[in-house]
């Protein structure tokens, strides 16, 4: 059992990482003097493994405890499906006190988090992460949000959660593209932060796969996220600064992901993609070497994660779509580029050109 | 010309008071190191007034300034409005560094920082109040968001102003309801904060009108009222204290306001109301003299404010509506009540009785 802090000026919150934590849900919780009313979130297959286990330990602990199911996927990520949460809070009459808690992948999460941001306010916020990419990436450091039908995002809030709840042994169940979608995160903390995980990913016998890479190293993996997330959060947690190196592979894997309609690609795919890209502009820029980019490119690879544009985008689209980014700056888009592995810039300072020659 | 400082642990802001206010807009944001983008929120007939100085004084500021118009009235508060706000952002490519500037009431000071603190999980937010009610409470501390069908600002967020522009000359446009409906909350700061505005508000000679009221007094009642609003504030940002002071005689008021489908009063008259009977329970608890009660009754009807819940309303549908409030705390009402003009508590201790009895 591993239990991280992320430090905030205001809401601290614990990561709790063990085997076996889902039926400890109910009693976590009760020590964060919550109010009595939980409202249980999450898609009817996730449920469906894990919704039991959970709703016992809530009850168990002494909530009262309610719940919500979306229909799974990035499509139902949208305004409409939030207002359907608000229907049943208000239902059940949840107050201010009462916590909603995300069980679920990035989609549940975020969407359980811009509830709960926006609920009365503001009411008590748990994630309980059932994908790698939610456990590694997406239930750490409070964005939450739904799509606008015209960008990925768009609406949203920083909000922080009371608690984030991981129990590895739920990524059984998980699809394996997925699974290897969440590694695509667990690869980009080893170039942006951690240049040992890099090099024990390297080393591991196997990457792709939850049934064969080795249990120790999945701990590890886990933590080591996890920790890299807070560690980059607690410093900046609105992204003014720092936070944005979080976006590495982000900037073209978000593009990559709009124009193809979010139907090709699973998020880390595209952010794999993304890593490739940003990689070689760091290369032409002479920031990177190109050792280092190749040894990037060849973990990507043996996590059996796509590496390249499909041929069917046309760069010009491409280039427009960074324009709208969230991320961009006085009309200037901005890269996270690494200058070798744990390390990277940001800059504001890629041409066109530059863009253009890395996506051929 | 007189400025207040609201501080919070993080995000404190200036509120500016002054005559001619509205013409310096664009050089106060100017000190504020905003992006160059800025989205003008208003309704037509508001902007009929004001647009026009407003835009100028940010253009000659150096802002590039888009607008976007929201219908008047209460009815528009809702999640479609600020859909078309998102719209309008992403049309003009608002980047995280824009502002959104609320030129408007409280309803559109609530919907503009409520999408200010949706759209690309938070832009800048700056607010020109231009009705009375919205200068010394809706426009300060930072509560945001919009109607559920089911009940009053049940969707938002605690989203802070980067800056709260105050000119009282706006106030010769607003309708003379408008200003007495203000002037409920004024007098709500006299009972629970300032009993020396209290006394200034018994001895003018008239506060029921803008045309008559004496100026000096005027820039009195906007300096100390938002002086209130912005000491409890800034004790408890989110409400989990002392904030909830401000809410006398919103209990009931609210009660009145979503039973009568906000169709009969106004905010501020549904609050008049509220604070009559609160006084009325504070006094039949042996809270509170009749004396100090009979007192604001009087300076209520003063300012030509009802005081009487109407007798169309079923008294257990008011008790029903009271379950259904934000500040529902583990299922029992809180009510804020004097014990002397200054001075309020907050309890759970009222019985229905007592409430049914101080609504006869």
């Amino acid at each position: 059992m591993s239990s991280l802090t992320v430090n905030l000026p205001q809401n601290s919150y614990e990561i709790a990482i063990a085997s076996g934590n889902l039926s400890q849900l109910g009693s976590q919780m009760q020590q964060l003097n919550l109010g009595k009313k939980v409202l249980l979130i999450s898609n009817p297959e996730i449920f469906n493994y894990y919704g039991d286990i959970c709703l016992k330990s809530l009850e168990n602990a002494g909530f009262e405890v309610f719940k919500h199911l979306i229909p799974a996927g990035e499509t139902y990520k949208h305004l409409q499906s939030i207002e359907k949460v608000y229907d049943t809070a208000l239902a059940n009459r949840l107050e201010r006190s009462s916590t909603l808690v995300a069980l679920g992948g990035g989609v549940i999460g975020d969407m359980t988090g811009f509830a709960a941001a926006t609920w009365l306010r503001g009411v008590n916020f748990v994630q309980v992460p059932t994908s790698l990419l939610a456990m590694v990436d997406a239930s750490v450091g409070g964005k939450t949000g739904v799509n606008h039908p015209r960008g990925k995002n768009l609406i949203g809030a920083f909000y922080q959660p009371k608690l984030v709840l991981i129990d590895p042994d739920v990524l059984n169940t998980l699809p394996e593209r997925e699974f290897r979608a969440g590694m695509a995160e667990v690869i980009k903390y080893g170039i942006i932060w951690d240049e040992d995980l890099f090099t024990k990913l390297e080393q591991a016998s196997n990457i792709d796969s939850f049934q064969t890479i080795e249990q120790e190293l999945l701990a590890t993996i886990l933590i080591r996220s996890c920790q890299a997330k807070a560690d980059v959060v607690s410093q900046d947690e609105k992204e003014s600064g720092i936070r944005a190196i979080l976006n590495y592979g982000h900037t073209i894997g978000h593009a990559v992901e709009s124009l193809t309609n979010y139907q090709e690609f699973v998020h880390g795919e595209a952010v794999a993609i993304g890593m490739v890209a940003a990689g070689k502009i760091a290369v032409n820029m002479g920031l990177w070497t190109a050792t280092e980019a190749q040894r990037q490119d060849a973990l990507i690879k043996k996590s059996q994660l796509p590496i390249e544009i499909p041929s069917t985008l046309k760069l010009n689209d491409i280039l427009s779509t960074l324009q709208s980014d969230k991320k961009v700056k006085a009309g200037k888009v901005r890269f996270v580029l690494p200058t070798t592995i744990g390390k990277v810039i940001i800059t504001d300072k890629v041409t066109e050109e530059v863009i253009l020659k890395a996506l051929y």
